[in-house]
């Protein structure tokens, strides 16, 4: 696709100059879009009022439309987040473990930018902005695809970015935003290995999905959160109650929260009445094995399917098992290796549990919707990676750079 | 792919398993096959026989032939090898950058394995062998998948780790061999998500590029190395002349080997002739621009495709540049970002070139065939990865395992 092609040249061209921008200069382009976003509110609206119109006439509703809805003060916090990674530390530049080698070779690994960065995601245009700032901050060019139900909106956010960057005499294409939202266009970015160098997928699982079975392009796979709360048999009552149910309702809709509750036999009789009384008080619908069923006459029975659902609804299944080790089969089994937690007093199974559960964030006595890179003290995040290579959990800014080997020489050559 | 599934299965179960082994336990099956290895070098000489039997049926000669040959010495090596990853320090389990947070989360990360590993190989026996080892080091399960050609010499060595394995009651599948050599196994491999955590690709430019392009499994790239050494105006002479003649004809072979040489036009007169009969004297033949040509009268011409061609023979191509950012820019233009030199005794230059060049390994002063993780210290290494996710350049212990988020609490819940 030839639009993609000459896309891909620029941002490879561009990321070269912004890879050796001193971090001031970044921070001052952060900083004029922040105010540039603020000055410019009435015409992002405006093009925003396009796009929640065209969504009207799609017959879009609901938490979509939500999603897509710019007011002044969401512009607002999407520039004070801006102006907030202009003052996070820039992780580009600094020299990991730098060795001398018995042959006088000093070897160490600079930290350097991606390259260039695509992202392909959905509706919500404050993405564009987080995307763009946070590639920056890190000398990464982005290549933003959005919907096209976000289009407009994006389009201006765009703008502001190039024209702040083109003021300072600098190559505006640092960002750019693919005109073209066919799905065409999504997979000639998946094919686009010759000038990506990584690919971010940020929406539902059908997006996210389709990015990994299709792209070429290294990609880092974030999203579904099957995540479960384990209350052991020592577990303190109060403190699992409150747990569970902050994982739960905190936020229904994101990727860390608790989709299913396991509770040890030995304190099912106490445990289910009480837990599950508070998760109905918060409007949460219980899908019980037999025991959860026997005990709790407001559980529904639960289906094998149940098991292995992200409802990101006020439902929760409930199982009741015998063990740290089949709770933590369990998980195994079910679970998507996101975020779970245990909640006990014993020393043992925190450990235990803390060891052998394969996930991207394993918790003791903790709610499960603490998985997020603000939370983890990172300022700022590009999303949560759900597996292995590279990133593992919530993305800051050094998740968004590599390493290059140096090696400083006195004419050494190999015996 | 039925097998493939099976397998998968077997090496997720087993992972669970490995994972937790303690070290002492994981080197004490290392030494046993280090000497197992030892013990029944008759028997694997005679699986090698049949293979080259085969080979020889097959029409295949010289390097391949050579690749696939195990002999007594050789075996040493590789039990040799095998004790030294068991001396080797375990990272697994090191708690990284554990940290309280203000709501008294204390939150780290834990070094963990990645799960389970697939290869993809060609030939060489003693991939089976360093792979199985590093992998079991490292807490991972491997699934290997080596070549029909050496189809008889990999299935013993990989029956000796599984009998060595299950001496200690444990479960052997942490090291299987796929017995289908066809390609429908390899690609049933590339699409194993479900099971397999990542997949390298060891062998030809073919061979990596097939599993590149038709993987969904996270693919670690190895591999092309078209590696330059830029000799600026201000190098020492006899350090420039023996960093390129190591560079090149030290392992032509191989992916550090430098392909294209690069000199300042300041000092063309002097280091053409000087370089050029070095490497001449060493066999090389030299393909250059019309500068090199008319200086150097054996040198052939070279055509665009030179430039961007990695000979892995006694050829390099040459060209007189006329600054520092020429040669970089010549070096993104063509290279492989696998590993630069500079030859230069200016300290803003070397600087500069360490800084701008993109690449898996930047040297000042110093030959390409340093890039390797034996030279790097580490040890041991699975292969040398020239993309930027997850980890660049030599892969140690290190670079085969992922992080897991450890948090401990003490009930917080989000505010």
């Amino acid at each position: 696709m030839k639009e993609i092609i000459e896309i891909g040249k620029n941002a490879k061209e561009a990321s070269y100059e912004l890879a050796h921008l001193d971090t001031s200069v970044k921070d001052k382009i952060l900083l004029q879009v922040a105010d540039a976003l603020l000055l410019k509110t009435g015409a992002i609206i405006k093009a925003n009022k396009l796009d929640l119109t065209q969504a009207g006439e799609m017959g879009l509703k609901g938490a979509i439309v939500d999603r897509l809805t710019l007011t002044e003060e969401r512009i607002m916090d999407i520039s004070e987040g801006m102006k907030q990674i202009a003052m996070l530390e820039d992780p580009i530049g600094e020299v990991l473990e730098m060795k001398k080698r018995p042959n006088g070779l000093m070897i160490g690994k600079k930290r350097v930018p991606l390259g260039v960065v695509g992202v392909i995601y959905e509706s919500r245009p404050n993405v564009t902005a987080d995307v763009g700032a946070l590639c920056l901050k890190t000398g990464n060019v982005c290549v933003l695809r959005g919907g096209k139900e976000a289009f407009n909106s994006n389009k201006i956010i765009v703008e502001i970015f190039r024209e702040e960057i083109g003021k300072l005499g600098l190559n505006s294409n640092m960002i750019q935003l693919v005109m073209n939202t066919t799905r065409e266009s999504a997979n000639a970015l998946m094919k686009l290995n010759e000038y990506l160098d990584i690919l971010i997928p940020r929406g539902g699982s059908g997006l996210i999905q389709a990015v990994v079975q299709n792209s070429t392009v290294p990609v880092i796979e974030t999203g579904v959160g099957n995540c479960h709360v384990f209350v052991d048999e020592s577990a303190d009552m109060s403190k699992a109650t409150s747990i569970v149910v902050n994982s739960k309702t905190h936020r229904p809709g994101v990727c860390n929260a608790a989709e299913s509750l396991l509770i040890h036999s030995a304190i099912a009789d106490q445990a289910i009445p009480q837990i599950g009384k508070a998760l109905i008080e918060s409007g949460v619908e219980i899908r019980g094995d037999s025991t959860v069923c026997k005990i709790l006459d407001e559980a529904l029975p639960a289906s094998e399917e149940d098991w292995s659902t992200e409802y990101l609804d006020y439902i929760i299944s409930m199982k009741v098992i015998d063990s740290v080790d089949d709770a933590i089969s369990h998980i195994h089994k079910y679970g998507s290796s996101h975020s779970e937690s245990i909640v006990t007093s014993d020393y043992q199974n925190a450990q235990y549990f803390l060891d052998r559960v394969d996930a991207a964030a394993v918790y003791v006595n903790a709610s499960t919707r603490f998985t997020d890179g603000f939370e983890f003290g990172y300022g700022a995040e590009i999303g949560i990676s759900t597996q292995k290579l590279h990133a593992r959990g919530p993305m800051g800014l050094k998740e968004l750079t590599t390493t290059k080997y140096v090696i400083y020489g006195d004419g050494q050559i190999r015996k």
